[in-house]
């Protein structure tokens, strides 16, 4: 037994497991697991004492280099993998975006070509559909024969992704029969917009009407319309950033009737909330993403969720945008301001404190940014486990190393941190893509380009 | 003590009490109730010995004179008005229809118009609101001060009566101010009219495709986003013809959590299932309403809200169209088949039926047909009870008198009868209008045209 | 038409109706109700002008003359029912105590003594039962027979008057044959009484642990248990002085299930908080109750319970210990501190504030303090309503009449008052019992001993 | 690295991961997984290929040697054992009794001896508690340090086992400090016993009748009486032989609050329903079992209550009465039947069916039958899973193995098998404990005496 890589002695964390060993890497794969597996032909020995050694992560839910509301999000799939693999997180899953009378081969050729020869981390698309005739059904059937086995459809955004129901059935439908999965973005976009244009009527136009003008019923509503609407087409659904305890008590209720509903939630939704929209001047634009923060309470009820499997994943949602130029573009009217917020670097820091915390297990914490992930979107066994056979994609997390969030450190290409000086205990030290390192300490050793395209299994029920 | 009629020894029954006595009535009010009022200088005395003094009936859900579908339903306020005087009814609220880009007030005075010359007991009017754009939400005021207090809209038949969620949060909005009460048929018209369409590409045309295509999770769905939609909106809600469990459960919900939610339903759910479609060739045209029949199962849940007040009215739906050339009109295609059904006449009677079987109190049977619907539409007090200064609309209800329900001889103009053949112990032998007689016995004994408009209050939470 | 007493010109309110109007009396009956009945020869006539006229209130909950906790409570017969009177209750519902190894009749003839020659208004009992072998079945039945047709049994209070879940059911089961109802005190006596001992372990002694030691989820947990027992028995059950939003979930969780389950509240726990037992020294004393105040957040769901018909009734639940001498027992040791405090005279004021705040209507109110009472223990239609026919038993209740409540001016025997010093708006002016004034204004007309005892009819579901 | 025993090519299963590869073992202890451990050197080479290597079944629920009912489980730790190794369980957790009056102590070394020269598997006990004066509180304390970390309590057999709710908060209290875990029989013992007696005094005495006189509704309510008293002592509680939906409601209930209340389930429930009461004679005396076999519709629910992990358990009950001379002691009357059936030899095999009809995957059915036992109950990671470190216990699963479940050929030293007849596919092969083979094929090539004790661990909150 010869290993390219051998990891020693760091306590290897799977979605079940922890035991304190050796992982032993041959070419891009895990091939062995062990008490005390031999070091003497090792192409490279990590040492990972005192270390957890963990699948690396997935997030599933990022917009890199995404047109929208007149900008382009500040991250693209250069900047924005590096920073993930800096946080741990070494697959992505991306949105090609479907416009108006666009085939979706365009969305994913579009995507294809904006990733490809930038991607330091592997990564997938789901496809967003904006439109769908039913010419267009088969199309859906092609994309997930190509691996794009997921697709997104808005509740919310009228007149730009708003979908009506009729079209969300109807692609519900296809999927119960392609194998893909619909992710759903669930806000009641015809009530949100009449509160709006009344909001601004009024001559209310500071970045908190954001919030005040998206009432957690209009989430609640509309993810159990998505539930419903599945329920009929006899498909899954995967609702996007649930953000507070309403929407989550459908998800739940669903669940308890075994319906195959499933949802994540973000870290921002676990730790800010929308007393943070009073700050002055502009500032509460930093904040401004879709769902907003909301009242603090409804953190404890969304981390009982992730402690029952009522969420069953954390994503990060990361859409960067500047504050200076890009946010700034909303001054004098809210409704301008460019929604979405950076953390594809922070998300495995932030939910690792919940284990610090005690609000949930070094298993689950596994199990939700990297094993969950992989299972639900078609990318496991190959990624989001240690186990025998798996693309050795391995974060070294350092419990013990503590890091204070900071735009002056990050390496996201965003000009603040919705974070900023919160201090962390616990974050990656090194980071492997299938095999290869990326990070060592704080120095990104990946390569530009390296990484690949993950053409994703269909859906199982989980 | 004089009076014009007195009606003796009779059980008086209201929605709260019970006692033998008398009823005296003076001019169109009652005025005395009492053991043993003078009879000597009574203008007229009826015998009421072994019968219910029950207050008229009032049916907040019926469809004269209605264009609808390519046809016209077979009633108008002549025969609709006095079917339901012989069924002991002497009240109803119809719709007036707003057609898209004209004005409330046209529906409003176009219906007057259909009514006024011809309604033989009083009536009042909802409006359906079809489109609404800004400039239309003064007309919604105005109406309201005219007496139509409650607006319809519709989540079903899309291209034709539905709207979206923003239309309907503004309409919410509006009359959470100005004291109207927004009626809702709730059914996902987005996803039935895919199912819809799905099931005649598939040739399935017949009557009984009609209820296959309108699954129960797609009226529990709209009602839930109604009365979410309500919720945001600091509105109340009343769903009309709420026909299963599964709607039952969203309206009980939101009631257990103190929201302003309501809603009736009717005889044709309480006691007709979807069996029915599968009659021999075209006759489950007869049954093709909406909501459609449900399983048989549903009944039992229904009553159970009748009783625990979860449901709070039971209204008709009368919406007639002959079998013959008008419902025939859907041979070959369900979708064809004018919606409705016939049952002004019938709904004390079947209700009644419910006290028999121990389903209801004789309290809650004369609270759903005629004092909660007072109360919940702007009638009450002069409406809907047995009380001193309430109009004397009055119905001597024999709870031994044996009835047989059948086309041949009911007073609706519509060549079959929903419940034809059911045999029914308790029926009106006699029926006064602000203290009139129209119903002595078999025969129709009141005026074409007696009928009052009813100007209503505004909506006061029950 | 000649009456004894005719009350002109009030506003007559019922539990679902109300109107301007007259109601004569002849005897003790109310024998019409009238716009303008003939005064002419009326015995006495009363002026009711700006006034409601109401049924007597019914108190189903009250402890005179109770020997309890090594003392009596202070109100007996006479004083208790005068001070009833005083506040608009013509009728109450005492409990008769079966000591271990005595027959029912004995503890029936106990308390008959106590009552008849004291009683200025009318009076029931309920039996309450410690202990039930076999052999006293049959005593129930006969009990039944005699009018007392509900029996009262404690899950708390071990070693006194606790009893076990297979006597509960026992008991149960013979109510589902006989008509009697089975009166719950509803706390896990096992689990508090192991918190209570461990509090006085660790020199816990003042008057808050009695509150502290009592938590809601006891309460909870036995009303949950005291349902199914009765669900099992084929039983209805109907929970006694239900004070926190913990146990109302569970009464509306079996309402909605259609189980006959009831439940009453008490004007304390409806506008008192446990903020009181932090009053210096031992003056928390005067709260100690059982259940105890709840923390002040429960209210408004007690309320919403009110207007949802999840409560059914308001009782008083009167037991009433002088704070010096009796309160004082438990001076070192709330375990010694009698359980209970007076109301007996405020019920109706202080749940008339609740209509004058806007959280129920006039007719709930009417409905919760005297009709749902009497038709829940067999009163109605004798007693419960301003109907034709039944007991002229009548307040004239003056919605404008300031009172503060105090033991300076309240008839009850005791030396505090739990509401000392609130201000209310609305008192009975006037109050007849069977046609005979017992209140004119602030003094005492009835007759001490002309209570009559009420033999009521059995439980029928409401 | 040179294995002792090295497993090849088989799928290695966890409760998490899937992969096809080597199981390297040391001594007792799992060493090494890998795709391709080197073979030369070891000592033993099993080929597992087309076989899943799972962890050995942990069942924690078992009755070995038990008196009961004035008879003996008929497997002692012998055959018991034994029986359980064919089966693939490779530890389990028994209960040592306490009697009233005696010490805690003097139950676990009456059991310690029962097992001792006996067991073929490693074992634990749970200790039965039926008496707790304040002074064995401690006795509590030096159990736990001893590694009997759970305490089983008993809600029904009055006058045997039955605790009142005192008692059982106090022992709850005492987990709470201690680490403990209290194991609940959650059935209303008083409730039942009112309503045996009366079946038997009408002489309903068949077999049948145990069913008929334990009604869901009593096991519901004590779960949720369990979990009421564990929240308010602030422990965890875990359901035992969880047999129906209404007391799954009460758990999921809990759990969807946050509460820390677990429970199992036993594949009778799973499978066999009320209707084998049914059967002619005496035969139905074969599942006469506490709780009873339950109408068919539970047993979907069931399995979705498995799947959504709001049961996180299955174990046997096993508790084995020979029908000959055992069970016939109730032959005219059904209360002397022993209450028990076997099932120690058969859970993994009837589970599995589960996976095989798509009801759960092959994940969650390994976390079932072992590592979720083994977290729960402090044997985690020792035992409970496939990973390094941990002890060789494991199972050669041949998916596609034929059984027929019979009395005729299982090892249970008990005359039917409740299973009889039924087809299974889908076995163990082979099965080692601690590295040693116990089971090949169908020959025990174990050691009697050779299980260990197994001192566990503290609860933690899974």
């Amino acid at each position: 037994m010869k290993f390219d890589t051998l990891i020693r002695n760091g306590e290897v964390v799977t979605a079940s497991d922890r035991f304190i060993g050796d992982v032993g890497i041959v070419a891009e794969k895990i091939v062995a697991l062990g008490t005390t597996l031999p070091a003497e032909n090792a192409g490279r020995v990590i040492d990972a004492k005192g270390k957890y050694v963990i699948p690396g992560g997935i997030d599933v839910h990022t917009h890199l280099d995404m047109p929208f509301g007149g900008t382009t999000s500040a991250d693209d799939f250069e900047s924005g993998t590096i920073a993930a693999a800096f946080g741990g997180t070494t697959s992505l899953i991306d949105f090609a975006i479907q416009y108006k009378g666009q085939t979706l081969r365009t969305a994913f050729d579009t995507w294809m070509k904006k990733a490809e020869a930038k991607a330091a981390i592997d990564y997938a698309f789901h496809c967003i559909l904006t439109d769908l005739p039913d010419a267009r059904l088969e199309e859906m059937n092609a994309l997930v024969r190509e691996g794009v086995t997921s697709f997104k459809l808005f509740m919310a955004y009228p007149g730009v992704f708003m979908v009506e129901d009729g079209l969300i059935f109807k692609a519900m439908s296809q999927t119960a029969q392609n194998g893909g999965l619909i992710c759903m973005h669930a806000e009641n976009g015809g009530a949100i917009d009449v509160i709006v244009r009344r909001a601004l009527a009024e001559g209310k136009t500071a970045p908190k009407y954001h919030a005040l003008t998206r009432p957690t019923t209009a989430e609640a509503e509309a993810t159990a319309r998505a539930i419903a609407l599945a329920e009929m087409a006899g498909a899954a659904v995967y609702i996007v950033h649930l953000s507070c305890n309403d929407a989550l008590e459908k998800v739940r209720e669903a669940r308890d009737r075994g319906i195959p509903a499933y949802a994540e939630t973000c870290p921002q939704y676990l730790y800010l909330d929308d007393s943070l929209y009073d700050r002055p001047g502009f500032e509460g634009a930093k904040w401004v993403m879709t769902p907003p923060l909301r009242p603090k309470w409804h953190q404890e009820k969304l981390w009982e969720g992730l402690r029952r499997d009522h969420l069953q994943v954390v994503s990060t949602d990361h859409c960067p945008f500047c504050f200076k130029e890009q946010k700034e573009m909303g001054v004098g009217d809210f409704t301008k301001i460019p929604n979405g917020a950076p953390g594809i670097e922070t998300r495995l820091m932030l939910l690792h404190e919940g284990v610090r915390k005690g609000r949930i297990t070094l298993n689950r914490f596994v199990q939700l940014v990297s094993t969950a992930p992989a299972k639900m979107f078609g990318l496991y066994p190959r990624k989001g486990t240690i186990a025998v056979g798996s693309d050795a994609d391995i974060v070294i997390f350092d419990p013990n190393k503590e890091v204070v969030l900071s735009a002056k450190t990050h390496h996201m290409k965003v000009d603040y941190n919705p974070f900023e000086g919160t201090r962390i205990v616990g974050a990656p030290s090194a980071v492997l893509v299938r095999g290869k390192p990326v990070i060592e300490g704080d120095k990104f050793v990946g390569r530009v380009g390296s990484g690949q395209f993950l053409k994703r299994e269909t859906f199982v029920a989980q």
